[in-house]
């Protein structure tokens, strides 16, 4: 048995066979530095997918963070600790007014459960709208309001999902497919509130990732949430894949979308890698809660959390990271328009800032065995990226944001070549 | 404004003003070390509560793997990574058989979640049972089950809550009480059948820590388990504070307590502060579940979290915590039970190991007046304890593992001067 064989057996002996594994031939990464992986083999690869490592994989400041404060001090948040109150502050001047108070958690998960929870309380409504294809964390709630993986719960009486449009597959006027989303999402308040449920909230990440970044009409979030709020229900926007400026244009997805929320959750990219979340939200919501709930998490708020997440911050402003994701996802945006104009498989490119896309279509239809050979393709150049959406078909280039100029024209000639591989095999 | 009152002040305006805060006039840290914090003013205190920092404040090795690993390689599992499988096999081998498989988590809370996520599915029953006094998490499945801490909401239709008995406060015969006890268990479950909840689990803490370590009838837990896995359900031991050898006689609060459970959930120590969790289990649940759910936890059993998680096991081994625990919990028992003798208002020495407690009772009526007297009398001798039970009227001395032969004479002591300045007040 090779040494790969013999790790996969002994991976299948503890987590398991069904614990997820990318690629037909999984790869064994032995360190991470940047935005560059190295195998086992030796072998280095361009990492195009991954937004955990924010500021970059093994990041210096990060790391010398998380090492001094886990020296120093690493407790619980019922003792006073400047650390936190440092981030908490730093981390909250990044919102818009209004947006003032914060809890913090471990996980999207939890930030998002915290979210709904907050919810349900204050409206005293458990009806909850989501889209047809998103998710939102692995609880029991969040399983019963997850439509964009298979869980063996189904949707919850109280959810209502809504199909979200993709003007690139729909030829109607702009107004009139906003108008029918529209319709949709009246028709899903009036059915939550007919059951008894109520409306406590919508939930949505601003940049529908999952979903595989439709192009959306204009205002469309904006005029959705506007009804829920109508409806006495809170707006969340789950910005686990969309902040921390990976839009390029905005730090949180919400503005890029142009959306004010109630409660805002944030999770993957916030702490590098290091386990943290957090909720946003107002003043009147966090007292309101915390003043009927005992509420207090081991973990959340530790120093050693907020000084990775300061750490992040200050990488991001001292490279200007957003900045420079904007330049640098406009001349990748550019590549992958002229890319799709070239190919006739390609039916449009996808995405914003540092969170981009090709969308596959043969014959009118999504063409996900393509994405997949594209994105096998893309490995045996040693780059590494994804698919999302309903049906997988759509490319993810999603790298950390610390991607640079000198990896850009690696990433997009790999891409030209895995299409053109792609289609002399179609 | 002084330095405190400021730092207050910023504090209710970042994470707000229900934040809980341990004493009167709070601690600010600013660094610990072993089983001693430092406080902004430079004094130094005997950590006596603190159970996350089980092999110790800032521990070397901890730090180290941590910081290594860090700059090394930190991502999720869909990538293939040894360090997560080694981890894996090493903390498994601490189980008895039938025990083998692992889901890694972030928190407690997002542990017991997954296990109860589990419990639903392949019971097909939504009904669980749990302590009347009792906390197992923050999500909204978990606040339906709370009754441990105040909660906006409800006790869930589908959730009976079982009075522990504490044989310190009955006079009765203890088969006795543990008939009663039981009788309610049958209850509770013919409860759930009736209601068409059915039984999917029940969840218990296996030394009860938050009821306030109730002295409880022999075979109580097994007997518990054996109904509720006769009714169809799993038996879910939440380790969070029981584990890792916190009894000192035996790794895992359920072997202490002679109960075999079908799910075991454990966080808080595991990674000495690290934000981590897990889910130990069969190889038959596993497969069911996993076969049944895309499940996937990004931040879980990355290898930061293997590498620290398998230095506290490194460190507990080379140092015999488990053993030391037993042997120094002993000595303060035998305190413990000799200052019970010797005060009227201490009804009874509690806990085991490392986990220890005294109750008050004036009257025969609970004295958490008394117990909170004492905890502030401790913290002005610069001793951190605190207090549990459903009247906070039982001490809680439950310090990190790493706690010496040096240190206990210190603790015993200042809680002798404590007890002795709460009866001249008294």
């Amino acid at each position: 048995m090779d040494a790969t064989a013999h790790l996969l057996e002994r991976r299948r002996r503890t987590i398991g066979p069904y614990s997820p594994l990318f690629y037909s031939e999984p790869l064994h990464f032995v360190a991470a530095k940047g935005v560059w992986f190295t195998e086992a083999s030796g072998e280095r690869y361009l990492d195009g997918y991954n937004n955990v490592p924010h500021v970059g994989h093994a990041n210096d400041r990060v790391v010398r963070a998380l090492a001094d404060q886990a020296a120093t001090l690493n407790v619980h948040t019922r003792y006073l600790n400047d650390r936190v109150i440092d981030y908490s502050e730093r981390l909250l001047a990044t919102f818009d007014d209004g947006l003032d108070r914060i809890f913090f958690g471990n996980s999207g998960s939890e930030a998002n459960e915290l979210a709904l929870r907050i919810s349900r309380q204050l409206t005293g409504a458990t009806g909850v709208i989501v889209s047809d294809y998103s998710y939102h964390g692995t609880t029991i709630t969040l399983a019963e309001m997850t439509t964009g993986l298979q869980t063996r719960e189904p949707l919850g009486a109280h959810v209502r999902a809504i199909r979200i449009p993709d003007l690139d597959h729909d030829d109607r006027p702009e107004a009139e497919v906003l108008a029918e989303t529209l319709a949709a999402v009246d028709d899903a308040i009036a059915s939550l509130q007919e059951a008894g449920f109520g409306v406590s909230a919508c939930l949505f990440d601003p940049l529908f990732s999952t979903e595989g970044m439709p192009r959306v009409p204009a205002g469309l979030l904006s005029a959705i949430a506007a009804r829920v709020q109508a409806a006495g229900g809170f707006v969340i926007a789950d910005e686990v894949q969309s902040g921390f400026g990976r839009t390029g244009s905005h730090m949180w997805g919400h503005q890029y979308a142009g959306v004010t929320p109630d409660l805002v959750t944030m999770g993957k990219p916030m702490g590098n890698g290091h386990p943290m979340s957090a909720v946003v939200t107002s003043e009147a919501v966090l007292d309101a809660f915390g003043s009927r709930n005992e509420f207090f998490n081991t973990f959340a708020g530790n120093p050693v959390s907020a000084a990775v997440g300061e750490a992040v911050l200050l990488e991001m402003e001292e490279h200007d990271l957003m900045g420079r994701a904007q330049r640098l996802g406009r001349t990748a945006r550019e590549r992958l328009n002229q890319l799709a104009a070239e190919h006739d498989f390609v039916s449009s490119a996808k995405g914003t800032g540092m969170f981009l896309g090709l969308d596959f279509t043969v014959d009118g239809a999504p063409a996900p065995q393509l994405a997949r050979r594209v994105v096998e393709a893309m490995k045996s150049r040693n780059v590494l990226i994804s698919r999302i959406g309903r049906n997988e078909s759509v490319l993810k280039v999603r790298p950390p944001l610390a991607f640079s100029d000198a990896e850009l024209p690696m990433l997009l000639d790999a891409l030209e070549s895995s299409l053109a591989e792609a289609r002399d095999e179609a």
